[in-house]
């Protein structure tokens, strides 16, 4: 019987749908534990076999009911779904955004469906530092649909686009001036906008206001991209719109497919993916050789940043 | 007569307390133009001279207009004042950050004062690229207090700590739950939180319960720090509390001189620095290498992002 964490073993478990092994795989994946070089390379391979879905918009728009009605949606068509939950949780708000997530953990226990938080916090770069090695584990596992929802500050929004094929945007009718400026970032980065909540007073206007913005933001990019984001309204917590969501969010996935545009994504995808690899990797090792010495040195103004820099870095 | 970019006249003459030279020297740096390095090891000897105040909270906190106050008290006690305004503007949203910013732009054509947007979209680790070079233009220019405005994401939130020497949090009374979460990892990183727009209804209650959260999550960290950090209430709009206000700052000044705190936060700033003074470096050179035919072989799998990263690096 093989070791418990062996890599080869683990992968041929993955392969095989094992949740238990893409958990263990996950955590060194993302931990950059001895291993990870090995289970990194061997899941590399099934990048680009899953739609990755990302799921943006700011706290409180409702994200991580929508991605549960989702998991249900896709659950019903006999699909297996993997979720990302992007957390920029410290000790202390860790807590409050899994007490948002009761909806999306609903589905934990569906052999279907495979659920991982990876939290944020510090990383250089927020979430793509170890988003990549993750998502190539449940596209090993054999994941169709990826669903990656992050917290929803402006710069999380820019990141998900690097990593996502289809990017989704959740806002509400209640939404006031204080968000206008994410949703302006938004603008840009979205595929697909939906207006949650939208049992709520205000849900046509907010719609109209949305496709009003989004003719102004987009009147360049159409043409080249041949896709016009469609705005939606849905009520992620009285199950309504939900049937049309998943029907654009195909269609987007097609369209991609269809249009070469998911390969051009995807090849972005892959050199973000490769840039924060060098980045990581440098970091580290330049970071091993800063000491209290070098740091006493600046404080004393006997050298700088850049000299100290060049200096490290030649060493390496 | 020297030539207008020329080092060595335009140190002299930042030095002397030319805002033009400085607004030249600090488009250098921060675009990392040919002289760049030749100006930020000069001006890296003025670290640690002024005291790096940032000001965070969420969107509609009022931060610009207590910004443009504290300007003005500042200004009244003869005192040089550097800003920075921290904008994650696209094309379509810089527009509405700045039309925000108009009382802090009141101040821009006195020469004690010193502003400067910069714009953190697209960098990899959002604010913290380029501002280390800005503020020690601004430190080499005489200023006194720096402020340093961030949007107040949450990433934005965890990095101006690694920035500033005092953490000014702005609220209001109205912040409802959205911004909770929020809230909770500025806990950690405020030395001062301010409940402005005072003038709504739920100004001591808003109040109550900052000094309550605050209890809770420094309970630990306090009795090392010995600075309990004060919550109070101000309307900037109306100009109530900022004379407190900038009591309490230049309390924390005091206090981060006396205890050496100051001092250690110089030194995990100027760590930061090195930090990102390598990693951009290494960074640059590597992705010059990444061409159009590594991505090819990495869509179709013929290598890795660690195999090829590794090889890049190499050859370097």
């Amino acid at each position: 019987m093989p070791a418990k964490n062996d890599p080869t073993d683990l992968i041929k478990r993955v392969r095989r749908g094992d949740h238990v092994a893409a958990s263990r795989a996950l955590s060194i994946v993302v931990n950059d534990a001895p291993a990870s070089e090995v289970l990194a390379k061997e899941f590399f391979k099934a990048s680009g076999l899953a739609q990755k879905v990302g799921v943006s918009g700011p706290p409180g728009a409702g994200k991580s009911t929508l991605t549960g009605r989702l998991i249900g949606h896709y659950r019903s068509q006999k699909l297996k779904v993997g979720v990302l939950m992007v957390d920029p949780s410290s000790s202390i708000s860790g807590g409050a955004f899994l007490g948002d997530r009761l909806r999306v953990m609903e589905h934990a226990t569906d052999d279907g469906v495979f659920i991982r938080s990876l939290a944020s916090r510090g990383m250089i770069g927020g979430l793509t530092h170890a988003i990549f090695g993750a998502i190539h584990v449940l596209e090993a596992l054999g994941c169709d649909k990826i669903l990656i929802e992050t917290v929803g500050t402006g710069q999380d929004e820019v990141e998900i686009a690097s990593v996502a094929d289809t990017v989704l945007y959740v806002t509400t009718p209640a939404m006031g001036d204080e968000i206008q400026a994410m949703k302006a970032g938004a603008m840009e980065i979205g595929d697909i906008f939906v207006v949650n909540k939208a049992d709520l007073a205000g849900k046509d206007k907010a719609v109209a206001d949305l496709k009003a913005a989004l003719g102004l933001g987009h009147s360049a990019g159409q043409a080249l991209k041949a896709w016009e984001p469609p705005v939606l309204a849905a009520s992620a917590k009285n199950k309504e719109g939900i049937l049309e969501l998943a029907k654009e969010l195909d269609g987007h996935w097609k369209h991609l497919r269809a249009s070469g545009e998911g390969r051009a994504r995807l090849k972005r995808q892959h050199a973000t993916e490769l840039q924060f690899w060098i980045q990581r990797r440098v970091i580290k090792s330049a970071l091993e050789r800063v000491n209290d010495n070098i740091l006493e040195e600046l404080l004393s103004h006997k050298t700088d940043p850049a000299s100290i820099g060049r200096k490290l870095l030649k060493n390496g």
